[in-house]
Formats: C-alpha cells, sequence, structure tokens
C-alpha cells in the first residue's frame, strides 16, 4: 500500500491532509527515518522529536515564499523527507549525498543553512525587517530548541526582536534537552512553565475541543487567550515571563505532539501583529523506544540495529582520542585537587561525562555558551584554580574574543583541550575544525600542542597543565593508532620536535595525526621512487621548534604537513620562522585547501584534498621531479 | 588645604569617613577626574557617573581580599585615584603611564583586566565559585553597566549564576547610555523601572531615612523590602522580574548617586546567601554640565578645555577615515536602496550615526552585540538586503563564528567594514586591532581590501559593495593623509595591486597606511644608502596579487610590511603565494610582534615596533647588509 509520505511532493500536499491523515503520515515519517538513520548514522532524538511540529508548521506555512528557519538544523530531517528529498534520504551525510543539515543548494525550502547553535532568531530577524523594508508580506517562523536558547547570541536577538517588534512566529521546540539534559536557570525555568499540567490541559482543551481551525469559534477563544494571558502573564504563567519581559508575546506551553493544536497555535500567533513565541513541549527522541531511553546517545548516532537499538561497532579498535583525553584528566585530577573542567553543552562528547562523576563538584556545564565557558574559566583561574575547557575546534571559534582578551593578555592558566580538531566526516563543513591552527595562532603567548597519537595526547595534556599561562591541546576526533597509553605521563620540553624517521631527501615536518599519514607516506616515496624522507612530529604548532626548521631548510625539498587550512596555519608558521632566520628552501605546504570542505568519511575527504599517504606522497615525488 | 582625597592611600581610608566626608570626596574625586582629563582625554562621562558608587562599594567590602571586577573598566578612575594611583593618575593612558582601564599589574585592587564589555559577570562566577571550592569566604562584587548588560556573554553567565545562585553581588550601573542611547528590550525595561518613581523614592525613604548603618532598624527593614519585594514581583516591580526569573535576586531601583543608600542596599544584599544584582540608577556624566550635555561626547574623549569643555583640536589635518568611510557610505545609498547599515552600540564611533540621520529606516543599531550583529546582516542579505557591518576590528573578533558560519559558508554578500583596524594608541591591548588580518585571512571566500589612503577608502568601499560574497574593508583609527576624495568612486579589479615607486633593489609590499610609510622609508632608502626600493600598494590581502608576488620575487629583497600581527598576517599570506609559486626570494617581513602592545601615542608604538618610516629603512638597509 502506498504510504502518505509517498504522495507529498512538496509542503503543499500537507493541506489536503485531514488529522488523522497526519498522524498516519508522521507514523510513516518517523519509521522511514528510523530505518534510514539506523543506516546512515545521524541526529535521529532531535528529527524524532520535531516532526509534528515540521508537519504542522508546513501545514500553516506557505513555503519557500514563507521562511521556516531551523536552529542548528540536526532536527530538520522530516523537513527534508517533506520537501522532495525522501528518495535521497538514504543519502544523508554522506558524500555527495544529502547534508544532515538544511542546505540551501539542496532545496529552496531551505531558508539557511545551519550548523552552529542559536543563530535561527538572528537570521529570522534579518528576514523579517528585510521583508519590512522590501514591503513584503511573508511569513517567518523560526524553530529554536531550549537548549539553543541559551546562548548568548539568542538573547542579543531577543533583546532587539522585543524593541522593534517585527511580525514573527518563534517556536520554541522545548524537549529539556540540549545534547544532554539542558542547564541553566532559563531552562529550570521553562521546566516549571512545562511541569504546569493545569495550564497545559487547558490550553489544549481550548484549542482542540474545538474541532477544525475553521470553526468561527476557534478565533475568538484563542485572541481571548492572548488577551487573558497577558493580563495575567504576571500571576502564574511564569515560564513566559522572560519573553515578556523582553516584549516578546508568550503563547503556551502546548504539547507539540499534537498537531493540531500546534497548527491552531501558530494561526493565532499569525494574527497578532508583533512577535511572538510558541512554547511547544516536545519529547526528544518521541515515538522511538530505544531513543526515548537514551537521548542523548540518540542525538547523534552511528549505525545502530533498528529493532533493538544497540549500536552496531566496528569490532576492536584504538580508543577515541576523546576516550583518553577522559581519562587522562580524571587521573590528573587524582593528583591536582585545583583542577576543574568545563564544558559547553558537550558532556559526552568531549567524555568530561566521566569527569562529572568523578568529581561533581569540580565539573560545569555552562550550556552552549562557548563565550561564556571561556571567560568563566579565566575567573575561575584568577581564583586559584586550574580550568580545563574542553570545546570542539569548530565550537570554539565562538569564543576567539574571549581567549584572546580574558585568558591570552591576563596570562592566565587555561587550559584548552580542542577536541574534533580536522576533519570530522558526515557533519560537514560547519563541523570541520579545520581553522583553529590558523586564527589560535595569532593570540600572543598562547602555546599549542597537537600530540600525534593517543599517547602523546596523555603527554600533552599533562605538559600543559604544568605550564603557565594559556596552552591549547588540539587532537581529532575518532581514534587512536593503537599505542600503549603511558603509565605516567610525561612532559615535553617546550617547543621541542621529534624526529620520527630518518632521511635526506626530504623532510617532512608534521603535526598532529598527519605525523602517522607522513610515515606512511614515506615509506611509500621510499619504496615507489627510492625517497628517502625524514619525518618529523613537531608536536609544538606554538613555539615552533626554530632549530628543527633550520635544520630542514638544509635539504632538497622541506615540505609541511597538517590537517587544517594552509591560511595562517602550520605551514605558515614554518614559513614565518625561515623568514625569521633568514632561510630560503624549498617549501611544499600541504593541508587543506582555502575552501569549506564538504561531508563524508574522513578518509574519502582527506584523498580528495591530496592528504592521504598516497597523495602526500605523490606531491612529494612531484616537488622532487620524480612523479607528475 | 589638605583634600580629602590625599589622605586616602587605600580603601580602608575610606571606612573612617562620615556621609558628608564621603559627598566632599566625590567631588574632590570630580574635579580631579575633569582636570586630568581634560588634559590627558579618556573615559570622563562613564567615570563620572561611577564615582559614588566605587566609593560605597569600597567602603562596604574589604579589598583587595574581597574582590570588585569592573566591566568594561572605563568607569574605573575613581577606583584607581582611591588605590594609590593618584599620584601617577595624570601619566593615564599615556606610555608607561597607568592605564585607562583595571590591569592586575598596576595594583593588587584590579582583579582583572578589563577593557571589552560583558566579561564582568563571567569573570565574578568564576570567582565566586573558586572560593566556594577553595572554602574562602570573601566577597565578590561585580560592576556592570546596563549596556554591558545586552551583550549575550552577560545573559550566558546569569543563566549560570542563576542555576548555581553563588553569593555575589552585581551592582547594575543603569545610565541608560552604553556609548550612545542603550538600545534593546531589555534597555526599554529598565527603562520602565527607573521611571517607577514611586518605588525609587519609598526605597530611599525606607534606607536613608533610617540614618547610619549601625542604626539597628535598617537591617530589619532591609530583610523586610528583600521579602516584600520577592513577594510582590509579580506586581509593579517589573523592572527586576527578568532578573528574578533568572534566578537571580533583585533589589532596587535606587538612586546609585546616593552613598548611604548604595552603602546599605550592599549591605542587604551581602545578607542574602545566594546571587543579588543591585539595580542603581545613574547618571553618565554626573556633575559637569557639558559631559551630562553630550554624555556620549564624553563618554571618551581627547583634551578639552575643563571651564567650556570645548575639544581642544589640533588644527587642520585631513578628514579621519571613519568620516570619509561615513559620507561615502551616505553617498552609495542614495543610489542603492537596499543598503542597509549595522552597528554594535557604535553609531557615532563607526560614523554610522549620520547614515542612521539620513536614512533611519535602513539603519540598525543592535546593542554591544557583535555575534548578532553578524548574523542579524546575514538574515538580511538572505531577504535581499544589502548590509553594511561596522565594527571595530578588536569587537568583530567577538563574532569569528558568525563571519564563518553564516556568512562565509553561505556566501552572503555582507560588507564588513572594520575601523580601528592596526593601532589605537592610548586605550591600549584591548582596543589595538593587531589580529583581524590574521583571522579573517583564514574565512574561505572571504575577500580582504586595506585601503592606503582616505581616496583608496571610498574606492574600496564601492568595490566592496559591488561584489558578492563576504567582503571585508579594513581602515585604521586617526585621520587620513590629505589627498583628494574622489567625486565619483572607483572600483578596484580583482586582486591587483598598484606600484606607488619604482626601484631595483627592494621591493616593498604594503598594505593599508603602511604604504605611505613604505613611500617616506623609501625617500629614506634612496637619500642615505642610495638604494632604490619598489613600492607596491597591495591592496587586496585575499586575494593577494600573485603576479606581483611573483615579480617581487626577482628582486634582491621582497620585504613585506603591514600593521598587523606577522604570525598567519599579510607576511604570511605573501609567503604562502611565494611557496604555492615555488619561489624562494630573500623575505624580509616587518609587522607587529607576536605580543600585546601597550597604549601609548600611535607614532611612538609604531617607533617601538620598528614600524615608523626610519624603523622600516634601517631594518631594510640591514638585511642589505648596509646598516646594522
Amino acid at each position: 500500500m502506498e504510504r502518505i509520505l509517498d504522495t507529498i511532493s512538496c509542503p503543499a500536499d500537507l493541506k489536503a491532509l485531514g488529522p488523522s491523515q497526519c498522524r498516519v503520515l508522521a507514523a510513516e515519517i518517523r519509521s522511514e527515518m528510523i530505518s534510514t538513520v539506523s543506516r546512515t548514522g545521524g541526529h535521529l532524538a532531535p528529527s524524532l522529536g520535531a516532526i509534528e511540529l515540521i508537519i504542522a508548521i508546513h501545514r500553516f506555512i506557505d513555503a519557500p515564499m514563507d521562511k521556516l528557519i531551523f536552529d542548528v538544523g540536526h532536527q530538520a530531517y522530516a523537513h527534508k523527507m517533506l520537501t522532495g528529498r525522501l528518495e535521497s534520504f538514504d543519502t544523508l551525510r554522506t558524500l555527495g549525498g544529502i547534508s544532515g543539515f538544511p542546505k540551501r543548494e539542496e532545496s529552496p525550502y531551505d531558508t539557511h543553512d545551519s550548523g552552529h547553535a542559536s543563530d535561527s532568531l538572528s537570521i529570522a530577524l534579518g528576514l523579517a525587517l528585510a521583508r519590512d523594508l522590501n514591503g513584503d508580506d511573508n511569513r517567518v517562523v523560526a524553530l529554536i530548541g531550549d537548549g539553543s536558547l541559551s546562548a548568548g547570541m539568542a538573547f542579543e536577538a531577543m533583546n532587539q526582536i522585543g524593541q522593534i517588534k517585527p511580525k514573527m512566529t518563534i517556536v520554541l521546540n522545548d524537549n529539556a534537552m540540549s545534547i544532554s539534559k539542558n542547564v541553566g536557570a532559563l531552562a529550570q525555568r521553562l521546566a516549571k512553565a512545562r511541569m504546569n499540567s493545569h495550564y497545559l490541559t487547558a490550553s489544549e482543551k481550548v484549542i482542540s475541543g474545538l474541532g477544525s481551525s475553521e470553526h468561527p469559534g476557534t478565533r475568538k477563544v484563542l485572541d481571548a487567550g492572548l488577551r487573558f494571558r497577558d493580563s495575567i502573564k504576571s500571576g502564574f504563567l511564569k515560564g513566559g515571563m522572560l519573553f515578556e519581559e523582553l516584549g516578546i508575546k508568550y503563547l503556551g506551553p502546548i504539547d507539540g505532539h499534537d498537531m493540531e493544536v500546534v497548527e491552531e497555535t501558530l494561526r493565532a500567533a499569525d494574527r497578532f501583529n508583533g512577535p511572538v513565541i510558541i512554547h511547544a513541549v516536545t519529547t526528544k527522541g518521541n515515538g522511538y523506544e530505544p531513543s526515548l531511553e537514551h537521548p542523548d546517545i540518540f542525538h547523534g548516532i552511528g549505525p545502530f540495529d533498528p529493532e533493538t537499538g544497540a549500536p552496531i561497532k566496528k569490532s576492536g579498535g584504538a580508543p577515541s582520542f576523546t576516550k583518553v583525553f577522559s581519562q587522562a584528566l580524571i587521573a590528573e585530577a587524582q593528583d591536582n585537587p585545583d583542577i576543574v573542567a568545563i564544558t559547553a553543552a558537550m558532556p559526552s562528547g568531549t567524555g568530561l561525562d566521566a569527569f562529572a562523576s568523578a568529581y561533581p563538584k569540580s565539573f560545569f556545564d555552562v550550556g552552549i555558551c562557548e563565550e561564556h565557558a571561556v571567560t568563566f574559566a579565566a575567573g575561575l583561574a584568577l581564583g586559584g584554580k586550574l580550568p580545563v575547557v574542553a570545546i570542539y575546534s569548530t565550537f570554539l571559534q565562538r569564543a576567539f574574543d574571549q581567549i584572546v582578551i580574558n585568558v591570552a593578555l591576563q596570562k592566565q592558566h587555561v587550559v584548552f583541550c580542542v577536541d574534533r580538531a580536522g576533519l570530522v566526516g558526515a557533519d560537514g563543513p560547519t563541523h570541520h575544525g579545520a581553522f583553529d591552527l590558523a586564527w589560535l595562532r595569532c593570540v600572543p603567548g598562547l602555546r599549542i600542542l597537537s600530540p600525534s597519537n593517543e599517547a602523546e595526547l596523555v603527554d600533552a595534556l599533562h605538559t600543559a597543565l604544568y605550564m603557565d599561562g594559556p596552552v591549547v591541546v588540539r587532537y581529532p576526533r575518532g581514534n587512536g593508532i593503537g599505542v600503549p597509553i603511558p603509565s605516567e605521563p610525561g612532559t615535553w620540553p617546550l617547543g621541542e620536535s621529534v624526529i620520527r624517521r630518518a632521511g635526506g631527501d626530504v623532510v617532512i615536518l608534521a603535526i598532529g595525526r598527519m605525523v602517522n599519514e607522513a610515515l606512511v607516506a614515506a615509506e611509500m616515496l621510499h619504496a615507489q621512487w627510492g625517497i628517502e624522507a625524514r619525518v618529523v612530529d613537531m608536536r609544538w604548532v606554538k613555539p615552533i621548534d626554530q632549530a628543527a626548521v633550520a635544520a630542514a631548510a638544509k635539504l632538497p625539498l622541506l615540505v609541511t604537513l597538517e590537517e587544517g587550512t594552509l591560511r595562517g596555519g602550520f605551514g605558515s608558521a614554518v614559513m614565518e620562522s625561515l623568514a625569521a632566520q633568514d632561510l630560503q628552501p624549498h617549501v611544499l605546504t600541504l593541508g587543506l585547501p582555502d575552501a569549506f570542505i564538504t561531508q563524508g568519511d574522513v578518509d574519502s575527504l582527506m584523498e580528495g584534498v591530496g592528504l592521504s599517504p598516497a597523495g602526500i606522497a605523490n606531491s612529494i615525488a612531484a616537488a622532487l621531479g620524480k612523479a607528475e
């Protein structure tokens, strides 16, 4: 039997469906989503929780004329299926396939390329004001989670929305989670609103009790409700006070899985000539038992058994860098009670969940607040603690100014553990850690260590903890190479590299996990062209080993190798060192090109940019005139 | 007669003063401040407005054991005078003198080096939690302006403060201004609270009517007041609801110039075992007629006549880059109604105030919200507008991630006008624009134009407006060189440089206003050593003129010259181009060192880092073996 889902070629097709058909459709989407993501991996739990919201919004608005803006965008899978991407949905997050996030080049229904949290309100405000300036009258609807609402940028946007008061609708998809349990006073406040079951029930009765949206009574009741809420907002409806204080009309809480209620509330909001926030309560992972039980694990998950929800693990393998960091930090804290750890809504992703269990008083999850995380760490350092801030490379970009002004300028001893540095794979361009070496390297006084394997990570962390001033330890997503972890961590001498392979024809100065690729490439060079490559694990991007650079300059070819942009990155650091030492060797810089890198498995992506061992070997042989 | 001020060697000395002596002291500080700043220049209006708050806080707390954290810090002049820096106060903001901001190396009473807005709450929270972990019991007091409160980071901090609820006091210095009139819904809300004169009066009566702090009745009344406010917070005390919603106890509004009231309220807050925000209403520029009339002009001002407040202008001179930008943008908007302009609380500093007058509907001041400013601009661009975002180099650091993800990744045509790029002078290390070329250059697809004079600025702006994708126009603080402004703006061919002086012994590839210094240096090289230097105005930092670089590589010495850090900056861009073209010339890179640059007049600072024309000439002659 044909599914309703198969009959939906665009959102307009949704408008003909009746309430029960919508419920069937939601179930079909849910089933399709579980089935596909169990093979591709992806952000299952957020997308499961937003299916009904997305159907209801698309039934109410007229996209793409009306604009729907997703926040982060990992909850948009239903939107993808309903906007012509059902057939390609099984290419999700693969090389050449559809993105795990909204992408304008994929569809006119994707208003904005999402990926980082908390930008939807600013984008929506810009679209609303552009609309007003242009004299248009399209709707603007932003769909934002309660986790994203904790970020400062969302507050900044609300502060301006509440002042200018353009017509726009914010749907707050409140599932009490960001990736893990949401934190912060605002989250606590929303939780109180959710628990106000009296109002939740009343609201449902008011709206769904009246039947279809065409019922003439509906509008009246909702209008009265708006006024009612306005007048008693200082009473028991405390969940919305914060928004009302900021000048944004609050409607809710409503059941975000009841499509009729959502649609009616959207209609009510639409009649108000100003900004409205609809507080929709949803359940992350809704409708799939395993993800309901473990919404954090199913937030972003690899392939799994759809029957049981059990992850399909690749057999064996070395521990991940994250895991090694996690264990090493716990061991360090046993010796040093001043260590405190800070994350920005990523306790499990950064491995700090284990630290939190071991040292709950010394652990702080600040929410999706990278700026505050860094400055808060500076305050802890001022107070005599030793803060370790673990944030992914791409998200740490949010805290650049704080690193410069609050940490580095003041020579605060804060240790930044920059996970997901380099290419991350399926999450694509918004999540690759491609730029950190460039933007971190310009910060005066900052030291940057880049371990090449999991054993070096333990040493690098230890070294960073017992230096002074700001220090960055940069390491990639994924597994180590299987070397034994030292039982006692060692200390790296400041700015000293290590020669990992001898050779006199060419020298490869490599950093991070590219050291391993360099070693493989060196064997290829030896085998295929008889070229003997010296391989140096530079370890420090800053300060750089000047002597190693000078020694390298004596060889016929000096190659720099990094998993990061060539614009201002490690290769540039080597060239700066050469210029400072007045050396002019033949230089070949290998790294990421000056472009956003697409999604796909990391090996394929690396091959695509010429950074597979074979690609590296070939580039070097060509530079030496031995290959094309 | 000796002033009371002269008897205060540390804040503890304040505690012996009676109320009337405090008022005399405040007047003495005010007088001293006006007198000194009229000679040195500085942030007069903010500091005039905070004198009484600072006296009252220091009377109540026991610094430096108790911690006082200033936000931004330009309001801290009274604090400097009261903490042993009265005698050195006339060296304010000069080379080798005391900083215009709190600086830990100056005094143990300076808890934290301030400079950028909105970090005080995060720092204070870190200090409070470090204190609790350490088992100490010192007080933590943050003093933050209402302008700073608009930034997202302050909200992020409050969100965590309200969750963890450590004992700490936030004094909100509400003068309804940031630099100019404060904006945003929060500001409107605070304004309503301020206008609640009934409560303001009542509060004053409750406290000051009871006389000295030793009066046994005071505490009772204040305790009752706390409870009273708590119970009726949903009533008429709307100003504080937002804070109470976030879990932070609200006290106020109070008269921030009434030291007895402030001290009593601090005492009340101190008895509460959790976070309290005291809403103190002050007047920016208080006690000095000219600054009361023009608090925005006196926010940060150069030398002036203390009698009249009239600025002591240097005679003549070319218009500032800011002024030229301001006029050029207005002219452009006459031809292009899609142009909209965005600033982050800097309408006058960026010159956008004139645009706002000419095109009020197309102008948006978002408050101290650089993150939102950039993403909001991306939304406007999505909606078909042509956004011009004018933000100082050092503050744009806050929006790095937004530039990468919301603008560049999506190829949005947003024009960033980056003012104050390079050294800014007296404001020192938190305000120099030293890093932008490094961190902007790594952003894929971004184009960076750097005009060398005010006429080129007009052309660069025009070029940027009629390109596609994200574009940065970078220009310095201060005046142009006096070249005529073109009546019709020209367009720069993409990535093309211009040779400004012929020569065959050395080539100087220069960017921005350093082109002019290079030309002077070239004449010195000619006159002193007979060296003929080619000088190239590179104009584009990205994309760089590859052909010009290749041509330059044929000369005996290639010099790069920039007013920015050498770590990843323009010089590195040239070296990357050389490596890409497999060229190995003799390279000398001149620019800012890998260090934070101190305060002082720009010429002295530039000389100090070897970037005066003589310094440049000498370095080049030395590299050619002609000088030491």
